[in-house]
């Protein structure tokens, strides 16, 4: 057979038989060959070697690998890696001091015919590494390459709320990546795969369990394991943190208490640390969720959440971690509010903490909705780094079925302004640290990771884990932008595509609240699951996990006043906040039910009344569903042909749960509102009835 | 560039990109090309074409498709398919009526020049091709290529313990392959990739969830999500059964009793089926455990489980279904015996059974252990059409880290001899109604099947899948046999490797026995999950869930009396089962434990004491697993190497549970035996206090 028989036969027969459909494993590291030629030639012009210090560090010679395997990709030929320079048109990858670059920052610059990828540590040159191939990735030319970045937030997570016995919870993408029974001896491949990935978007950091953590991770036996998993990822610069359960001294100590003015039990958290550090000498620190929902804490002992973060931190002594004490706890009975709570509770803490302790935040008061003001806690706590916590996984945002683009959500948070300066307090800069000058800083969120083979599920959540860790980065960065990159490195490159996809990602959290909680609802999803619309939930183990708690939909009308004649939560933000969101007439339409409860026949800024801009918005939102299947439609010349019937797929199923939420909540807040749908709109054809059927088939075991 | 540099390097970069080490996803359907290419030479002659009918039906379809892509793969050529033979030396499916051959057997035979593929049925040709594929695989000639055969039992069914919420009971590989939340819309490519496995080894059924069932599935939005399923494996011959909830009346009906005497129950499950047959034409039935483990059942009523099964059966009505009614019940005090629990609740039901229920019975009395004595129903219900119920995911056998090959395990039950009609009245004889003339049979095997992207967490569980499979189809194979074609199939067609690998393979289970359960040790593992050792477990919610309530170790001996002096379940054999397992002189060491309670230092015929076989079976047990290492070390250039190093890195966890389990009992046992290691065993370097607190690490939440 000739030769060029045999490779053709080879290549069919690879392509035949390997299952080369897109599988989404590769994230947006693809590295597909560039489509244009010429620009691949004028690239390896540029790229005839790299040049990296002999004897590098393992992060050095991760970086010099990545550009290889990537540059080979994009431009269709191998790369040379070599001690030194050969002369000009490489890659050059230099350690060097530049206090303008911070610990990890990176400049890349061409410098004597070569591009020269410079940091003042080997993890700013693996950062600067990634810059220059998503450069190359997103089609811009080699030729005078200038970039240069440093992150505005120090520790950038990702939380992972995996058990031990391999379930995640909220996890909607397959079984935890950490397969822990197998560790330490087996490294499944996809460890370094995802250390891969965050470096490449600036994660460093990975708290790998739960936040109702087992205690299963401080014994010895679990600490070799992740001691195994901190030697993959520590290359990538990534560090590994862990959530405690409070009552570990008791539990694995055999100490009758774990109150943490206990000597007995301070002495144990320091002897369980030396031992950690024993195994991980880079380790991170700890979450700490702790006196919520069941948890036990501090407060067990009659101590504060200050004395629970502090004895922590005091028992870190010396070695390089931090404590990030969580502020979600709540407890409200009927008459009080949810949305207060956390605020009760921390900010008189504020000024007590140890200078190692963060204390991590939700962006939102209550719970990841769809839509939520910022939590009052930013601003509010000016002595205490604030961690902010967001949510990629989407609890809330239809699983891994509904496309939502969560960029336009984490935005928004981070541009919402505080005023706790003045204007342009944004919860950013509470949480970057400039707003007081705070010499620690961070941000966290809640992975969306699984072992599917496309990590997430949803093809398109890889575009959420990517935009957190951009976002971490570089808050200034926009949505859009972001959006952009991903596309174009993850879906196509095709000019055309990539924008009808772009706004695609753009408007979808937009349709998303739309067609579920339109004007500010929150909290109205189904019980225990938090899948589907179950609007009519009166009854729970706890008012504040009902619906009906939240939207208070009775005859009179809708919503949530937290105004200073109802829960008067209002009353936590700075006074600019408080007077925009104070008035009906005055609130951002997007909030207006969350503070609230408007009269069934209140004209909005519309035009409309409440009752039929509601009911509109449910309407207009499940349409754009159909909206979004279309542009989807449209790019399917340009898409992988397995990924795009995947995501057809999806939004069949996103299409029929829209119509199902609009169905659910137009019916059911009608039996409250006893009011005709607006002219124009088809009364949804099956019955509340039916619709609760369905609803309950998700509660059963 | 030239042609051929265009496509190396499109290879290459495939290769480099894709990530092509074998990750295992392709099982045993691996097709890759043969490496002697006069044996490739010799077998394209005979494979120009491939004829199906035009109008095939998608089952022929399917066929044709397998054929092409396997001979494409294993040839490198592509072989066209179309409706009619051109001339010679091409394959023929063809469909025609053959009394000899049953529903699904099938002949491949030279015919007119021309291989033939004939079966009575399109899924007969189905089989036939998939054997004829196995024939290439495995490295046998085409020219004049013969192979006949048909299954010996009816139903050949995989059982999953899955949960709607997407995790496996007793499940090592990941979550559940059935994404229940994507359905009906998203079909994942698993899921055709699952029946192509299935039907490549004549596997015709699959029970989709959880024995301990979710009601969900019954409900009128999971039914259409079971239908898509179903749609996707009706062409390769594999119809969907669901596990049934018992009280699915009530929760899901409404009604006040799920009384299968009630008219009302009865009217419920006859409409139920209904809308099941409407929505799956094609649907196998049920599968039932009922009054076991804290589930609902008749008994709750006062009626037996006869009473239960015959009126599902009755509510089947004309539909072609099934019920399979499990027999895993027990609930035994202190002073009762688990093993009898079975046989005493089912035994005297023998007669009573409706025509279209089996009685699914496990291998064992107990439950699923690394070896036990045949369950003594087998034999003694010959009125009823016992299920044979095998374990494929490995609960009790080292999850999916130890390498433990099943195929012995499966023939060890399927040849004993239960004496029912004198010598020769194997289990196999009862199970596929031999022996007593039935008109149905059925075996099952709880599958080991998950998400991971190699389907069994361990690459060599995909044996045990495959072995049961093949020996559903016909127990006569040997499984060195089996195997021999699973290593070449999959593994490597290396001749100095294959035999390598299937010595290992065939040593694996005894020698897992050996080092955690040696001379009919049972049940003395760590509760709960399972995993690791405790002997020493004395305290749980039910005495037959602790290890002492089997072991019986005290001053004396060791072992479970179940003599005539004991608890009589001897009794429940056929008398020359009684008479070699009755007498310590008699009984194989391999029950021993399982019947006697030994002294220990009764002589065996090994000429040791039984504390000396015992403490020496441990430690060449956990030697053995060195010896396994060696052979595994041995194949290294003949396997691919991402797998190789999997399997190696598993065995290196597996010989650290070896020692673990070793040290465990050894060290308990002795507390007890109070003699010293023989002479030559090296005491463990650990203590027992420092084993049980590795072990209670298991136990944390």
């Amino acid at each position: 057979m000739p030769y060029r028989y045999l490779l053709l036969s080879l290549l069919l027969s690879l392509l035949a038989h390997r299952g080369l459909a897109d599988d989404g494993y590769r994230l947006w590291l693809k590295y597909d060959q560039l489509p244009d030629a010429g620009q691949r030639k004028v690239a390896l012009r540029n790229t005839r070697f790299i040049a990296v210090p002999t004897n590098a560090s393992a992060t050095l010679q991760a970086a010099a690998r990545e550009l290889q395997t990537g540059l080979q990709g994009l431009l269709g030929q191998a790369v040379p890696v070599g001690g030194e320079a050969r002369g000009k048109g490489g890659i050059v990858l230099a350690v060097a001091p530049d206090p303008a670059l911070g610990r990890e920052g990176y400049r890349v610059a061409v410098q004597d015919g070569n591009i020269r990828i410079s940091a003042a540590t080997d993890v700013g040159v693996l950062y600067g590494s990634f810059a220059l191939l998503r450069h190359v990735q997103t089609g811009q030319p080699l030729a005078g390459v200038s970039l240069s970045s440093q992150p505005k937030i120090q520790y950038r997570l990702l939380n992972h709320w995996d058990n031990p016995n391999g379930t995640v919870e909220r996890g909607y993408a397959g079984s935890s990546i950490w397969k822990w029974q197998e560790l330490p001896e087996v490294l499944d491949p996809r460890y370094q795969d995802y250390a891969r990935a965050n470096a490449s978007i600036g994660i460093n950091g990975a708290v790998l369990n739960n936040v109702n953590a087992s205690p299963r991770l401080l014994t010895a036996e679990y600490l070799r394991k992740v001691a195994a998993l901190a030697n993959v990822m520590r290359p990538y610069g990534i560090r590994v943190y862990l959530s405690v359960f409070w009552a570990a001294p008791k539990v694995l100590g055999g100490l009758p208490t774990a109150d943490p003015l206990d000597p007995q039990v301070q002495r144990w958290w320091t002897a369980k640390i030396n031992e950690i550090y024993q195994a991980v000498p880079d380790f991170g620190g700890f979450v700490v969720k702790a006196n919520s929902e069941g948890e036990p804490g501090p407060q067990d002992y009659g101590r504060t959440h200050a004395d629970g973060a502090n004895m922590l931190a005091e028992a870190l002594g010396q070695h390089d971690g931090i404590v990030m004490w969580r502020a979600f706890v709540y407890k409200a009975g009927p008459n009080g509010d949810r949305f207060k709570q956390a605020y009760e509770e921390f900010q008189p803490l504020d000024g007590q903490f140890d200078p190692k302790v963060l204390v991590q935040v939700k962006n939102g008061p209550i719970d990841f909705q769809s839509r939520e003001p910022f939590h009052p806690l930013f601003g509010k706590m000016p002595r205490t780094p604030l961690v902010l916590e967001v949510q990629l996984t989407q609890e809330y945002l239809g699983f891994a079925t509904h496309l939502v683009y969560l960029g336009p959500l984490i935005k928004e948070c981070l541009e919402a302004d505080t005023y706790a300066k003045g204007p342009g307090s944004t919860v950013a800069k509470v949480v970057d640290g400039s707003l007081e000058q705070h010499r620690i800083s961070g941000i966290a969120g809640v992975a969306n990771i699984g072992s599917d083979r496309n990590w997430t599920g949803h093809p398109v959540g890889q575009a959420n884990w990517y935009a957190f860790g951009r976002l971490a980065w570089d808050y200034t960065l926009t949505a859009k932008a972001i959006a952009q990159e991903w596309t174009q490195m993850t879906l196509t490159r095709d000019p055309a595509a990539v924008p009808t996809i772009v706004q695609l990602l753009d408007q979808s959290r937009s349709i998303y609240v739309r067609y579920t909680t339109p004007l500010g609802l929150h909290h109205i999803m189904g019980q225990t699951l938090h899948y589907g619309p179950e609007p009519w939930l009166a009854k729970s183990a706890r008012p504040d996990w009902t619906a009906v708690y939240y939207h208070r939909a009775d005859a009179e009308g809708l919503g949530f006043d937290r105004t200073a004649q109802g829960s008067n939560a209002l009353s936590l933000y700075y006074p600019p906040v408080q007077q925009q969101w104070g008035t009906m007439a005055t609130c951002p339409l997007n909030y207006l039910l969350w503070f609230h409860h408007v009269p069934w026949d209140y004209k909005l800024s519309t035009g409309r009344t409440l009752w039929n801009e509601l009911t509109t918005r449910y309407y207009t939102g499940a349409d754009s569903v159909q909206w979004m299947q279309k542009q989807w439609a449209q790019v399917q010349p340009a898409v992988d042909p397995a990924l795009h019937a995947d995501v057809t797929a999806r939004l069949r199923v996103q299409q029929r749960e829209a119509l199902w939420w609009r169905d659910a909540c137009v019916l059911y807040f009608q039996t409250v509102a006893r009011r005709p749908l607006p002219p124009g709109l088809p009364p949804p054809t099956r019955t509340l009835a039916d619709i609760k059927e369905q609803v309950d088939t998700y509660q059963l075991r």
